[in-house]
């Protein structure tokens, strides 16, 4: 890997940060609010921020990266594909629970559901992450999709990924602004009280994190090489090999020329960013 | 270009939405609240959400893919960046405006400055947007600076500038919370009043038009072509060529090898994408 120690710095600031926001949020609700459980009161809807910034942020965020880690180019790349899926499919249950939370504590107060943007952006994030999850699997898990469909999604699987991933940090912005705005009366959220400034402070910090998950999944020399993947033929046989088997796996003179060519690759693509400036 | 249909698509699309954005929100402050003016009460206010629609996002979405509009790349490189950066300090500028707008009405109201996440993130994304745009018309501007000062900045540059803008449309939707949580009194916000569910529309349009954006943005193949920038010499001399055309404007060999690489390119980061997945 090309620049590995700035990637190690990206990647353990990402993993530090990670887990300084699951601890903000659980300090925040157990010090600052009324702690968690399952009443349909406040430490109800308590499980919404902290299951949202574990399971939509911090998790999806390392699904995300799952791939850019060299010590598992090793792997085979259905391994890796079940991993990234079943982190997926981890933050999706972790979701399902924190609006669960919200709708049960919305009902037990007799306060409307989905009048609010978070709750309209929220949704519609939560039903595409789901659909680009329940697509991704027949795509790319089951043995039955043809290569040129593979190849066709893949640019819409990969931004449609980052895009929501984007959307769930807007998502959760407006949320906390929402609770701080109606939880924090007195002292007021414009007196600014230690409660205001923590999640305030909170939001900057999921901010960075997300910018770190984003700029790690976008270097071109952080990619999983696919010269790796030709190593990986899909247990079910060639006919449904993956499409990176498919179109780089021919024989050992490919790799060659896949490998040099990957390098001006990234040059190139270097010179494709400068070209827009 | 390849895919120049699909291009016009999205370009068409993203630029009718603008529009529809800004029609919103000039509806929104003219026909449900109260309409524009200077005069430290609401309708300064208002001048706030439309000169940040306006500049932030409509403005800068266009800066953003600027370059990639096909008929510009027989254009020289110079003046293409001149239109960048002028289409930049266009959305600098209402944005400065929109900032006065807000602390003046503050201000008149009492209310105090900078209590809330939308503001600490607002402010931090505008003055890191004023330092990157005073940056870069330093770095790809000014004649003086090196090219392997150029080149190094150059990624930082595209995601900074990509960055900033998603953290935009963030701030903007936590704006927009904010303000219907505050005005929507009587009737409440909770009940689903026509100014909420035409503000929460208007929220999904700016989400729908930044993932145009960075749809038409992070599309390899709608970058202006190396080859293109070949012909542009810096009218200053050699030694403060663009980036693009010191690596690649050798000579006709030279060319022809980036033509072919370039398509190359294409096709691996297609394949580097994949291998991802």
């Amino acid at each position: 890997m090309e620049g590995y120690k700035s990637f190690l710095f990206f990647l353990v600031s990402a993993l530090v940060l990670g887990f300084t926001l699951v601890i903000f949020v659980l300090v925040w609700v157990l010090d600052y609010s009324d702690g968690l459980a399952w009443d349909g009161g406040n430490a109800e809807f308590n499980w919404h921020p902290v299951l949202i910034i574990t399971g939509f942020i911090f998790i999806e965020g390392i699904a995300i990266i799952v791939y850019r880690l060299p010590w598992t180019w090793k792997c085979s790349k259905l391994l890796m594909k079940c991993i990234h899926a079943g982190l997926h499919l981890t933050a999706t249950t972790l979701v399902v629970v924190a609006l669960v939370a919200v709708f049960e504590y919305h009902n037990a107060k007799h306060i409307p559901n989905l009048y609010s943007l978070h709750s309209w952006v929220g949704l519609t994030v939560v039903i595409l992450f789901v659909l680009q999850l329940f697509v991704s699997i027949i795509v790319y898990l089951l043995p039955i999709t043809p290569v040129s469909i593979r190849a066709a999604f893949m640019s819409i699987h990969v931004y449609g990924g980052l895009l929501l991933f984007g959307c769930i940090m807007g998502t959760a912005l407006m949320g906390l602004t929402e609770k701080l705005i109606f939880s924090l009366r007195k002292p007021a959220y414009s007196s600014f009280p230690p409660e205001g400034i923590f999640v305030n402070t909170l939001g900057l910090l999921i901010i960075v994190f997300g910018g770190l998950i984003l700029w790690i999944a976008t270097r071109p020399g952080w990619k999983r090489p696919p010269e790796h993947v030709e190593k990986d033929q899909h247990p079910l046989g060639s006919e449904v090999d993956d499409v990176s088997t498919t179109d780089y796996s021919k024989n050992k003179s490919d790799v060659e020329l896949n490998s040099e060519a990957r390098k001006r690759n990234l040059t190139l693509d270097e010179a494709g960013q400068r070209s827009t400036m």
